[in-house]
């Protein structure tokens, strides 16, 4: 069992007005100096097998075909 | 400028229906052998400054009242 983590977030230049909504409320409660905030997502996946290069090569195909938006959104594995 | 990720994710135990839609359409597109699949959120920030400590106790701060549910998330902070 091999234990994955993808990180998708949005490419630079993307619009995100998520990120853009959290740093308006971090300053409304009162913390300043925060500047830009950028949100993105994470997904802990767990593939069977022990065969690293191939769990990785899996992960890659599964973030191009679902996990993430390739045209707006960059994605890292990392295996654990 | 500090650069800082946080990364939230669901606490053991709690529910995840996102996971397991994710879990569903990755069997649904052919891939075989995926195990549990957790969603869970990540933040990048940028903080002014330069002491790192007062920037990871602000980060706390933060994930405490705004970017954690702490009843249900675990988040980790890490200072780039």
């Amino acid at each position: 069992m091999i234990k994955a983590r993808v990180t998708v977030t949005l490419k630079n230049g993307v619009l995100d007005p998520q990120g853009k909504a959290i740093e308006g409320a971090l300053g409304a409660l009162g913390f300043e100096g925060v500047g830009q905030v950028r949100q993105g997502k994470v997904f802990d996946l767990e593939v069977e097998g022990s065969d690293k290069a191939k769990a990785e090569s899996d992960l890659k195909a599964m973030c191009e075909k679902l996990l993430a938006n390739t045209v707006i959104e960059n994605y890292t594995i990392s295996i654990a």
